[in-house]
C-alpha cells in the first residue's frame, strides 16, 4: 500500500518545539521567522526532511505556512484547511484564514517598526517575499539559515532515490533534442543560461524519473541549462550511478551549486515566481544580470507530444480497468451497510496495484462517504474512518502513477437508492462536465473563457463550486502542473497537447458531495461548418458513470447523446480488459439511457 | 420618415478635394494630414458639419479614418466596411484593413524620418496620438488647425438643436444629487475637477436631452465638473433658452472653454481614452496637473435606477406593440414576394412611429433579405434594395428613441418555407440567445466570463459570428454605450443596473444571416438554491420567435420551458396593445412549442 490512513497529528508535540524556535529567534536577534510549507523546489509534496510546518505546528495540509513572533504563531491556511487546521494544532498556534488576511499586513499589524523577521531564502520565491515587502514596508526581511533545522533533532535525512531513465518511446522526444529546443528560446532572448529549480521541469528535460518524494515521481535537483545546450545538473551524484553518462550533462554534488551561479555569465534568466529567493540574490551579489521570465519549460512541458498523448491513453484504459473492477466490487459490497471509506481506498489501491504497472498512487485518495464527500479536499484517516451508508452517495477521486502516464479520476456513486435531490444535483454537475466534453471552441481562447460552461447548469439552480474546473496534469509527472487551467483565474491560452482535468462539482455541507473528474486532452479539431480554426477536447479517462444517479428529463439531447457515444466507447474499450465479473456489471453499467 | 435610403457615395468628388486637401498641406508645411470620423465627441453618429471623412473621401461608414500624405491616401476601415470602401471611393484611395494595419507603422512605412504631420488636437484622444506617436517614432504628429474645414467651402453649420430637460421622473434622480455624488468621487480621489467630454455624460449628468445629432437624442457640449458640485457648460447657449436658469450651472459659449481651462485648479481629471487631445495639452500648457481616469460619469450612466428601468420596460412594450403590428404585415405580405427591404424597412418605421412617441430611430434599421441578411451592418440603400423572396431568411434589426426609453431588437424572419439549414442555424443561434437569457452567476463576472454561453450551441456545430454577443445600451440616450460588454475582450464586472443586448448571430456570406436580440438588464437573483450572491437578467424585449424557425428537437427542456415562458410573457403584454388583426398573428405566433 501506497497510502496510510494515520492520522499524523499530535497538537501535543507543538508547543515545546515553538519555544525552541522563539528561544533560537532570540539567539539570532529575530522578531519573527517564517516557516512555509514548501520545499526548496516549490512542489505541493515534500520529502520527511521538508515537513517543517507540520513538525512545528502539527498542521499537515498541502498548502499553509507559518509566522512566528515573540507573542503570536499564526498558522495560514485556506478555506480547504479551516476546520482541519482547528483540529491538528495546539492553542498556542492561531489559525488565520488566508489568502483573506495576507501575511505581509498581518506582520504589518502584529509587529512594531524595525522588527526583524528571518526568513530561509531557499523556501520562499523573489515574489513571495517582495509582495510581502510591499505590504510591510517597515518590517525588515532578512534571510538567515533556517532555524526549525537547528532545533530539529531527529530530522529525517533528505530524499536520495535512485534516478530512472525515461525511455524516449514514452517521452517521445529525446532530451538532447528537448535541450536544443529550449537554448534556442534562450539564445533568441539574448539569455546566457537559464536556472531550472522545478524537479519536473527538470524531469521532463532530462527524461528522467526519480522517487524523491511521494505521489510525484521527480528527481530533487537544480539545473543551469546554457544557451549551447549544456547542461549543469545539481544534486546527489550517487542518485544518477545507474544512469549512463551524458557529455552534454555535467553532473556536481548540491554544494556546487551556489559557487556555480557565481561565474555564470549574464543575462540569466530566473523565474520569480518559482526559484527561491537565494538563487537571484547569489546573482546579484556576483554581479551578475538577471532576466525575469518563466521557467523555459513549463510551457513546451506542458504541451504533449503524440507518444506523451498516446501513453497517457495506455495508462488511462489501464486504470480505467481498475476503476470498473472497484465500481463492480463496490456495487456488490457497499449496499450491504459494512464498507468503510478506508476499506474503499484500499480496495481501490489493490485493484489497481493488480496491473503490476502502478509506480504510485498520484495522490493521497479522497474517498469521502455521506457528509465527509462534501470536505473538497478529504484524506480519510483512521479517526474519520465512515461507514457508506445505503441512501447516501459515496465520491470517490484518486488517480495512478504509471510509466506511461498519470490518472486523476473521480465519480460518485449511489448506494442504494438516491434522492430526487441527489438525481437533480449530480445530473446538473454532469451537464457541466459535458459542456466541457463536447466543446469545441476557437483557437486562443483560455481556460477563463471556457469556465461557465462547466456551471452554467449549476448555476441555473442556484448552485457552484468553489475550486476551479480543471487542473493541468503531467505525464508520468506530477497530477497538477501548470500554466494551463479551466479556471476564471486562467488567461493562459490553451494550446494542443495540453492535458487537464474536467471537474465540476457540487458539496452539500454536512450532507454529500458530487464531483465527477475525466481528464481531456486540447486537440485540433475536425473541420466541421464553416469554423476557420476550432481547438476541442479529446476525452482520456474511461470509466462509466453513474446512470442511477442522472435524470434523463432534464438532458437536452445532445446531452444524453454524449452519455450515450461515451458509455459505449467505455464498454468498447474496456470489455476485455475486465474479469468476467466486472465484464457483466460493466455491460449493465454502459447501457443506453433510455 | 427619419430614415432615407440614399446612395450618398459620389466617388467623384473625392479626388479635387484630395488635391486641395494636398495643397493646404504644402502651404501649411506638412507632409501628412490626419483625418478622422470622429467629431470633438467621439461618439458613432456625427454631425453633417463633421463629416469630414465622408466629404474628403466618400466613405459613410460609421467608423473608420483616413491618412493622407503627398502619395498616398489611405482610408482604414474595419472588416464590415471592406466591401463598402471599394464601391465608395475613387482610385485616388486607398482602402486599409484596420485594425490589421495600425496607423502608427503604415506612417513609419510611408513616410521619410523627420515628416510632419499633421493632426486636429480637437478630433483624436491623448490615447489614438500617443499609439501613433510610439509606433512611428520617427514622424513628427502635430496640432493645427484642421485642413479639411479651411478647404470645405459649403461647410453646413454646426448643429444648435434646442435643448430640453429630461424630467426627474424618468431619470430617477435629480440632477443636483448626480452631480453632488460625482463631486463626491473627485473629492474623495484629491481631484478639483473632472472634463467633460461626451455628450451622453453631459446628459446624463444634466438631465437633459437634445437633437444636435441623428439617432442620438444628445446635446453637443462640454463641461466642467468641479469638486464642489457646480458645473461650468460650454456650448451654444441660445440652445438652452428654454431651460430655466440653475444658480449651480454656469453657461458659457463654445469659445471660452479654452480659457477657462487655463484657470482651473488641478489636479483635473481627464479621461484619455474619450477628451480630445487639445484639452490635456491646454492644461500641460497652464502648468495644471492632469489625473489621468475615466470619465467619472461613464459607470453611474451604466447602472441604470429603478425609474430608468421602469421606462425602458415602458419603451419596450410600446416598441414590441409595433414590432408585431409590422411582424403580422410582413407575415401576410412578404409570402407574395413582392416587397422589398426598403418598403420593409418604412412599415416598420410607420408603426413605431405611430404610437406619435417616436422622437427618432435608435439607429438607421438593418433591413435585410436573404444574402443581404449575412452582411452584418447592412445599409439599405436605394442601390442595393432587394426583393424579399420566399424560400429565403429576413433580417431586421431596429430600434426606437421614446422619451422613457431607447430600443433595440432583431429578429430574423422565415419567408415562405425555410429549410432545414435555416432552422439549424437559428436554433443555435437561439440556443446561445436563451443561454444568456437564463443566465445566473455569481457577483464579480465580466462579459468575458459569460460570452461563451452565448456561443458553445454554434462552437459544436463548427459555426461563430465575429462580433460581440451584446453591447450596453442607454437610457434615451445612446444605442451604443460603455463600459459593459457581452464580450471576450470586455474585463468590466456586470452590476445591477445595467443594459446590455444579447444578440447571437450567424451569417453564411452570400446566403443568408441570423440574428435574434432582446435587450437584457443585469438584477440581483432573487434567492435559489444556496447560492449566495448570484447576478441573473430580466428581459426587456417582448415580441414573438419565429416558432417556424425552431428545430424543438434539438432543444433541452429549459430551452424548451424558457421559449413557451417567453412567448406567454409576450403573449400577455402585448394583446391588449395591439390591432385586432394583429393580436390574431400575435396568438397564434406565441402558441406553446409542442
Amino acid at each position: 500500500m501506497f497510502q496510510d490512513f494515520k492520522s499524523t497529528a499530535d497538537p501535543t508535540q507543538g508547543p515545546p518545539r515553538l519555544a525552541a524556535l522563539r528561544n533560537a529567534m532570540a539567539k539570532a536577534g529575530l522578531d519573527g521567522f517564517l516557516v512555509p510549507r514548501a520545499d526548496r523546489h516549490q512542489g505541493e509534496y515534500v520529502a520527511p526532511a521538508d515537513e517543517r510546518l507540520a513538525w512545528l505546528t502539527g498542521f499537515t495540509g498541502s498548502a499553509g505556512f507559518a509566522a512566528i513572533t515573540g507573542e503570536l504563531a499564526g498558522v495560514f491556511v485556506d478555506g480547504r484547511y479551516r476546520l482541519q487546521v482547528k483540529a491538528q494544532v495546539a492553542e498556542a498556534f492561531t489559525p488565520v484564514d488566508w489568502p483573506e488576511t495576507k501575511l505581509g499586513p498581518w506582520l504589518a499589524e502584529h509587529l512594531p517598526k524595525g522588527s526583524r523577521v528571518g526568513f530561509d531564502p531557499w523556501l520562499h520565491t523573489v515574489d513571495e517575499i517582495s509582495g510581502v515587502e510591499k505590504a510591510a514596508p517597515d518590517v525588515d526581511l532578512l534571510p538567515t539559515d533556517n532555524l526549525i533545522d537547528r532545533i530539529w533533532q531527529d530530522r529525517p535525512a533528505p530524499p536520495n532515490a535512485p534516478v530512472r531513465a525515461h525511455p524516449v518511446e514514452l517521452s517521445g522526444e529525446r532530451s538532447s533534442d528537448k535541450r536544443a529546443r529550449i537554448a534556442k528560446v534562450l539564445k533568441d532572448a539574448g539569455q546566457k543560461a537559464a536556472i531550472l529549480t522545478l524537479p519536473d521541469s527538470i524531469c521532463w528535460l532530462l527524461n528522467i524519473r526519480g522517487r524523491d518524494i511521494a505521489r510525484n515521481p521527480v528527481v530533487h535537483a537544480f539545473a543551469i541549462l546554457f544557451d549551447d545546450a549544456r547542461v549543469a545538473l545539481f544534486s546527489t551524484p550517487e542518485k544518477f550511478e545507474a544512469l549512463g553518462p551524458d557529455p552534454a550533462i555535467d553532473l556536481y554534488d548540491w554544494d556546487a551549486f551556489e559557487t556555480a551561479l557565481d561565474k555564470l555569465e549574464g543575462p540569466v534568466r530566473v523565474d520569480r515566481k518559482t526559484a527561491p529567493f537565494a538563487v537571484s540574490a547569489r546573482l546579484r551579489e556576483a554581479g551578475i544580470a538577471v532576466d525575469w521570465d518563466d521557467d523555459p519549460c513549463i510551457l513546451p512541458k506542458a504541451c504533449k507530444n503524440e507518444a506523451e498523448i498516446q501513453g497517457m491513453r495506455d495508462a488511462h484504459l489501464r486504470d480505467g480497468a481498475a476503476m470498473v473492477e472497484f465500481l463492480a466490487w463496490l456495487d456488490r459490497e457497499a449496499p450491504k451497510g459494512e464498507l468503510t471509506e478506508i476499506a474503499a481506498a484500499t480496495a481501490l489501491e489493490t485493484y489497481r496495484a493488480a496491473s503490476n504497472q502502478l509506480q504510485d498512487i498520484s495522490f493521497d485518495t479522497i474517498s469521502g462517504a455521506g457528509p465527509n464527500g462534501a470536505i473538497i479536499h478529504y484524506r480519510v484517516t483512521e479517526a474519520t474512518d465512515r461507514q457508506i451508508v445505503p441512501g447516501e452517495l459515496y465520491l470517490v477521486d484518486s488517480g495512478g502513477q504509471y510509466l506511461d502516464g498519470t490518472t486523476d479520476i473521480t465519480r460518485t456513486i449511489a448506494v442504494g437508492d438516491p434522492t430526487d435531490e441527489h438525481r437533480a444535483c449530480y445530473t446538473a454537475v454532469l451537464q457541466g462536465m459535458i459542456a466541457i466534453s463536447v466543446a469545441r471552441f476557437p483557437r486562443g481562447l483560455a481556460g477563463r473563457d471556457l469556465d461557465a460552461l462547466a456551471r452554467a447548469a449549476l448555476w441555473r439552480a442556484g448552485r457552484d463550486y468553489d475550486h476551479g474546473t480543471g487542473h493541468g496534469v503531467g505525464a508520468y509527472l506530477s497530477v497538477h502542473e501548470g500554466p494551463q487551467r479551466l479556471s476564471r483565474l486562467s488567461g493562459v491560452k490553451l494550446q494542443p497537447g495540453m492535458i487537464l482535468s474536467n471537474e465540476p462539482g457540487y458539496y452539500r455541507p454536512d450532507a454529500f458531495g458530487i464531483r465527477i473528474e475525466n481528464l481531456i486532452v486540447v486537440q485540433d479539431a475536425e473541420r466541421l461548418g464553416d469554423a476557420r480554426d476550432q481547438l476541442d477536447f479529446e476525452t482520456l479517462t474511461f470509466v462509466p458513470l453513474d446512470r442511477r444517479l442522472i435524470d434523463i428529463a432534464a438532458l437536452g439531447p445532445w446531452e444524453r447523446d454524449w452519455i450515450d457515444r461515451y458509455h459505449g466507447e467505455v464498454r468498447a474499450k474496456l470489455a476485455e480488459r475486465v474479469s468476467k465479473e466486472a465484464r457483466a456489471w460493466l455491460f449493465e453499467a454502459t447501457e443506453p439511457l433510455s
